[in-house]
C-alpha cells in the first residue's frame, strides 16, 4: 500500500494502452522489453499484471468519458534508488471529477528501517544487519465521479519481495507476500450497487479460498474506518496484507483474479449512476462526504502516513487519491429518515452484502 | 492548543456579546456569576480574558459582515468530567466563508496519561502516581474569508494549571504555564499586510520581553510547517508553549496584551482586501491553498492529533478550523514569475517582516 501510493517511472506510458494479455505468455506480444515466459520470475509477471490492470481500468474509464470527454494524463517518473512508475490522472472530465490509476515498480536496496519495521511485523527470520534488496510491484487507483449518485472507488494490489543482496537470481526470496483490496464509497446508498460490488469480488475470492472473502471483508471494514467519526469510509469490499499462506503461484492466481475483476466490479455501477439527476443539496452532501475521504486519507491511511514520512517522496503521487474538491460544514446533521441518514447508518454499522 | 481545540459549555453564550472590560476589576460589572477581584485566582481571570477575546473578535467580524451579513451561531457544551465551552461559528457569510471562535474552560481530574506526557516534557517534578486536578482556559480562532486577496487568520491563547487533588485553594499550583500564538495565511502576498501583522504582535511582545518576538516568530515558522511540501503554512506570526519563565502575573499581562491585539492585527487587513476584485483562477488558487491548510491541520497539527486520539472528543470542535471548501489538483505548478509563485517562494523561505 505504502510503496504503491508513495512511490510511482519510466517508459510505462507506451504500454498503458497496450492490451496486455492475462497469461504471462500472452505478454510476449506486447512487451518488447521483457519477453515474459511461463517460468518468468514472479517480479516480472507482477510487473506485467499491474500494467495490464492499469491499462484496462484507464481504457474503461475513458470509454465512459466518451469521445468528447476527459483523457488520462500519463505522468512517468523514475526513482534514483531504483524503480519507476506511471501515474495516470484524469481531472475535471465529463463523468469524473478526478481519477488516478498509478503503477510503481521498485527495485532497490531495502532500507534498514524497513527491515526493523518488518521484523516487528512477525518477520523475525530476517537478519537485522543483513543487506537485502527489495522488489515492489503495485497498482493503485482512486476514482471520484462528478455525480453524487455515483460512488467513489478505490483499489490497490501489490507484491513485495525481499532477497539477500548476494542472492542468485534463481534463489527463492527471503520473504515475499501479496497485499491489496478494493472498496466502494457511495454518497447515496443503492443497495444493489453494494451487493454487485461485493458479489463480484466474493466470486473471485471463493475460487481460491472460501475463507478469504469473509476474512478480508471484515479486515476492510476495520481498516477503512474513520474512528474519530465512528463511521466507516464506505460500504467496504476486501482488504488483505502480508498474504503468504499459499504458494506464490497460487497467490499470484488469486491476486490476478482480483485485479482482473475491477472493471466488472465498478464500471457497471458508475454507468448506471453517472447520468442520474441530482440537486445542489445532494452535490453539497457529496462534497461533505469527500471531506470525510480526505480525513481518512490524511489521518488514518498507513500508506499516506508512510509516504509523508519518507524523505524525497513524490508528494503528488501520495496525494493523487484526494478528491478535486471537498467541504467541511460545522455540525452538519442529516434529517431523520433522509437518504443521507440512511447512508450514515450503514457506515456506522457495516452490513453483510452477499 | 490541544485542550482548546479538542474540548470546547455552558452559559457562555449570554456573555459573548457583553463588553468585558480588560482589567479584572472591570469584569465585575458584566459577569454576574463571578465577581472578579484584582486578587482573584489566575483561573478566574483567564476565564474572563478568553471570554473577552471571544466577544471582541466575534463582534469585529460581524461588523465586517455588515447588517445584512452572516451572524455567529453560538454552540455551547459541557463536558461531563468537568468543564464547558462555547463554539461561535459563522458559515458562508457575506465576507467570511467560515469563521470559528471558541473558548473552553476545563476543570477536571488530570488523566494519568497526561501526567506521563508532561513528565516527558521536562516536568519531572510531577508525581507520576499522584492525583492531580487540571484547569485549562483557552480561546481559539480560525477565520477563512471568501475573497482570495484576504488572508486566513488563526490564533489561540491558553493557560494550563495542575494542582494536587488535596491542595487548598490558596496553595500555589504544582505547575502552571501559558501558551499560544497567532499566524496569517495569505493566498496572495501583500507585503504590507505581513508587516502590519508582525509589527502589532512584536509591539505587544516587546513591552514584556525583547527576546520574545524573535524566539516566538522562529518557533511559529518551525511549527506551522507543511514539511511534506517544503512549505510553511503562511507568513507566520508567533507561537509559544510551556511559558513559565516569569511570574504568573507577568505572563498573564503578556498573554493579555497578545489576546487584546488580535482585532488590531487582523481586522484592518481583511477590511482592506475583502472587496478587491478577483478572477475565477484566483479563487481556484485560494481553494488549492485551502487544501494545504487542511493538510497541515490533519497531518501535522498537534492539537488535532491529540483531539482525534481522545475518546469522546467533540469532533466538530476539533475540525472547526477546517475551511468550508478545499481543492486538490494533481501537480499544480504556478507559472514562473506569477503572484502565485511569489507566495510559494516566501512560504519556502520565511522572511523577517519587521
Amino acid at each position: 500500500l505504502l510503496a504503491v501510493s508513495a512511490l510511482a517511472g519510466f517508459g510505462a506510458a507506451q504500454y498503458a494502452f497496450d492490451n496486455f494479455g492475462r497469461a504471462p505468455v500472452e505478454c510476449e506480444a506486447v512487451n518488447p522489453l521483457q519477453r515474459i515466459k511461463g517460468n518468468a520470475p514472479m517480479s516480472t509477471r507482477m510487473e506485467a499484471l499491474v500494467k495490464k490492470i492499469q491499462s484496462d481500468m484507464t481504457s474503461a474509464l475513458e470509454e465512459l468519458e466518451g469521445p468528447s470527454g476527459g483523457r488520462f494524463l500519463h505522468d512517468s517518473w523514475t526513482r534514483k534508488e531504483g524503480g519507476f512508475g506511471t501515474s495516470c490522472v484524469l481531472q475535471d472530465g465529463r463523468v469524473f471529477e478526478k481519477a488516478g490509476v498509478s503503477i510503481s515498480i521498485i527495485s532497490s536496496p531495502a532500507p534498514k528501517t524497513m527491515l526493523a519495521h518488518m521484523r516487528a511485523r512477525n518477520r523475525e527470520g530476517l537478519d537485522p544487519n543483513g543487506d537485502y534488496k527489495m522488489f515492489v510491484a503495485g497498482v493503485s487507483m482512486v476514482v471520484h465521479p462528478h455525480n453524487p449518485m455515483a460512488p467513489t472507488f478505490h483499489a490497490n494490489y501489490r507484491y513485495f519481495e525481499l532477497r539477500k543482496s548476494d542472492a542468485k537470481e534463481t534463489d527463492p526470496p527471503a520473504a515475499a507476500w501479496f497485499g491489496g483490496g478494493c472498496d466502494l464509497t457511495p454518497c447515496y446508498l443503492f443497495e444493489e450497487d453494494a451487493v454487485h460490488f461485493h458479489k463480484v469480488i466474493k466470486d473471485a475470492c471463493d475460487k481460491h479460498d472460501k475463507s478469504y472473502y469473509p476474512r478480508f471483508k471484515e479486515w476492510c471494514d476495520n481498516y477503512f474506518n474513520n474512528t474519530h467519526r465512528g463511521e466507516r469510509r464506505g460500504v467496504g469490499g476486501i482488504f488483505f496484507d502480508d498474504l503468504e499462506d499459499k504458494s506464490p503461484e497460487q497467490l499470484y492466481a488469486f491476486v490476478s483474479d482480483c485485479g482482473n475483476s475491477l472493471v466488472k466490479q465498478y464500471i457497471p455501477i458508475v454507468r448506471k449512476r453517472m447520468n442520474m439527476p441530482y440537486t445542489q443539496a445532494q452535490k453539497e452532501w457529496q462534497q461533505l462526504r469527500r471531506g470525510r475521504y480526505v480525513e481518512f486519507n490524511l489521518v488514518h491511511d498507513r500508506g499516506t502516513k508512510f509516504g509523508l514520512a519518507t524523505p524525497g517522496v513524490r508528494i503528488e503521487s501520495v496525494f493523487m487519491s484526494l478528491p478535486l474538491t471537498a467541504r467541511w460544514q460545522y455540525n452538519h446533521t442529516p434529517a431523520p429518515g433522509s437518504p443521507e441518514e440512511k447512508l450514515l447508518n450503514v457506515l456506522k454499522t457495516p452490513r453483510e452484502w452477499v
